[in-house]
């Protein structure tokens, strides 16, 4: 290069892709099909569109177009917080030592502090098109729930929240912001649903689960015509959305002459992985590069790591399509983890298939050893992580620190999806050292194992 | 313009200026001298060594040097968090339904949440740059010594900071976060100084006040050869630094091609709004170009609004110098106002110079008419921002309605000085009707008046 990289590479609106890309498209073999849960046959897009609003419904099943335009309305709201930037992190490389270049496509310098307003935004825009009046949602963390929340108040959409009613507890002020664009948030389990109120009247004092959470949701959108269901991450449409993520990254390393020798991402139910990584495995699949891609997923929920490749459901109350997946069965209870974000049981059934053939490497982390990467990280890059975020910061210091031993000069790409402001309380814990690591037991395994329906 | 204007801008970083502006450089009159608390005579640069690095107290007196060119280490620093958006407020606007065309200079992008990271950046480089191992400082909502805590971790500084009580005990979060960064946070009063144990002993209860946190740190810094105080507003040295806001802003004004006809800010002591219209003053003061500037205050502490230009004291505890200044006096106590970076009962030096001399105007509003604004806008605009910017914002909405009513075109220029991440207690009471406003009566600025110190 004839000058300094920056620190920062910003897009300019201008250079803002104007289509998402169809990882699918270009996949040797695709994922087998999602099933009815009632029939047990391969879903179509019109089987969704109950669920989701029928454009959703269709990229859902789309497997063949490789590039689809974003909608010109998407695009204006994407202006309020894209591009983001693609972030050398100079004074990470120069405290670890490391003669490798570590750069971040940061996601977080948003509201919802999170990449989660990717897909939400699509999800709002669509529904309105439709004619559609509201959405429901369920949310853990609150960084999708946020997310979904701006961008309903945005398109002028009505939103509830089903909010796991311990969330709903610990993270008033995450409940204060989604009210502030509009939300109705409601404490799941609750008496609003029937799913609901059956798992009251057996655990009345329960704190909830994303499963059940996502049971309401979807039961509350089917009562009424002109409101349909989202959810945040997992499904195709969401990888779709989220590759804009990967697109702008890959567009900002040309520009700086460079090309990531490995890319890294936290893996929850994959929408951030799925996005940062899709022009990059695009690239690998057709034989252009051949970088190392590595899904980095907490010890406490290890769906790739220690998870089965089979059909499962979605959800906890099995009421939603089974979809072939690595996961760690819908009966899994995880441990508590201040990563919320990456507590789910399952994995994106793309990401499921390119792991299962080879294409991605995955690593497990637990709690204590992320923390430590994030006030590391913290500090010298001046940006406090959101706990999911900081298992990809994690991979990143020891990919440097195996270039530190070497000395290769690597190129090392991660995903930061978002800002850790509203989950002071974990890094409280950290201070206060009464951070807990709970790695789940093969005899916890088992019991998540059991839940998994016998399609054989 | 050829094409349409960006959602944002941003300068490159080789675009950052080099170089802080010093107002007082283009001042037609300089303002009254501090004076020594003790003789009552003007303060020299060595009278204040003792509490400042001496860098920082001779930039304190500089009422000469137009430009001071910022150290490469700060330059550096900055490139972590700036250059910060110049942002065209089209959302807004169209909700507004307004022809006048509003813009403002985003300075919450980092993870203090605010601009107060400009002055921190300088003040922990010239301590470290003199040898000096620590800083203290006070903080009341936290952005202050979010932001010092920051820039001491990263050039290598130990730092103390007394959070007034109430404050340590209603933002736990905002302790965690200065943890992250390796500060230590002591509740205040305390009793660690003897101030502190002096109050304690009158009032064990007390919840503190930013003048008793401001007089234990200056105290514990005293005690320590290799440690100095620092302060986050009020101050010139605090008002060259925040420059960089409005030499930024011109910048990219002048990018686009616009120069604002009212340049809007928010105002306690004065860092923010002093930093953004400085290279716009000059233009006033010089002739070059006549914009309309107006501070907003919160009606609860109404210091330009209300106050009187008078000497007094910088902190309740009266150890600090006298200053000249618009005040309602060191012994007024503000109403509880969730605004706390506006709740001070003095203003910038310089800014109540040009105030007094008629450069600027000053309107005051009242809480739940502030939160009013920062919900519209959090809406339209996609970022929730602090109590304090919304004070900003709603003089911007005032200015652009006024132009839907005549018609007129006008360019607004206003300071989004931070988010509002640590201050959803405050949109809580908002949302559930339990905000009040409490504007002080003729009677409690007569208090605070009685603890003028008498120097006629």
């Amino acid at each position: 290069m004839m000058t300094k990289i920056p620190y920062k590479t910003y897009l300019t609106e201008e250079e803002i892709p104007k289509q998402w890309y169809n990882l699918r498209a270009d996949m040797k073999e695709q994922h087998d099909p999602m099933l009815h849960p009632g029939t047990l046959q391969p879903l179509s897009a019109e089987d969704l569109y109950p669920i989701f609003c029928e454009e959703l419904a269709r990229q859902e099943m789309d497997s063949t177009t490789r590039y689809i335009d974003i909608p010109e309305g998407v695009l204006d709201y994407y202006k309020t917080f894209r591009p983001s930037p693609l972030i050398r992190a100079y004074n990470l490389e120069k405290a670890l030592g490391t003669p490798a270049k570590i750069y971040f496509k940061f996601e977080g310098n948003n509201t919802s502090g999170s990449h989660k307003l990717n897909a939400a935004a699509a999800m709002a825009y669509y529904a309105k098109e439709q004619g559609l009046k509201s959405l429901t949602t369920e949310t853990g963390a609150g960084q999708w729930g946020t997310a979904l929340s701006m961008a309903c108040s945005f398109f002028g959409l009505d939103l509830t929240v089903f909010m796991v009613k311990v969330s709903f507890n610990q993270k008033p002020f995450r409940k204060a912001v989604m009210e502030t664009y509009g939300a109705n948030i409601i404490p799941s389990p609750s008496d609003t649903t029937e799913i609901g109120r059956a798992i009251l009247a057996k655990n009345p004092n329960t704190g909830g689960s994303l499963g059940c959470a996502i049971s309401e949701a979807i039961e509350l959108s089917m009562k009424d015509d002109s409101c349909r269901y989202a959810l945040g991450s997992v499904l195709n449409q969401v990888l779709l959305h989220q590759s804009i993520i990967g697109l702008e990254s890959k567009i900002a390393m040309d520009k700086l002459g460079e090309y990531p020798d490995i890319i890294i991402g936290c893996a929850g139910g994959g929408s951030n992985l799925g996005g940062l990584i899709a022009p990059y495995m695009q690239d690998k699949i057709t034989g252009k590069a051949d970088p190392r891609i590595i899904a980095v997923e907490p010890a406490s929920c290890p769906s790739l790591t220690r998870g089965k490749y089979a059909y499962d459901f979605c959800d906890t109350g099995k009421i939603t399509p089974l979809a072939k997946m690595y996961t760690l069965g819908s009966g899994f209870m995880p441990s508590p983890n201040h990563a919320g974000g990456l507590r789910y049981h399952g994995m994106s059934p793309i990401l499921s298939k390119l792991y299962h053939d080879g294409y991605m490497e995955a690593i497990s982390v637990d709690q204590s050893t992320v923390f430590e990467a994030a006030v590391l990280f913290a500090q010298k890059e001046q940006i406090l992580p959101a706990p999911e975020s900081a298992h990809a910061i994690y991979g990143a210091i020891q990919e440097a620190l195996k270039c530190k031993e070497t000395g290769e000069e690597k190129t090392i790409l991660f995903g930061l999806t978002g800002t850790g402001y509203f989950d002071m309380q974990a890094y409280m814990q950290y201070h206060d050292k009464t951070m807990t690591d709970q790695v789940p037991t093969d005899e916890d395994l088992e019991v998540g194992f059991c839940s998994l329906p016998n399609l054989d």
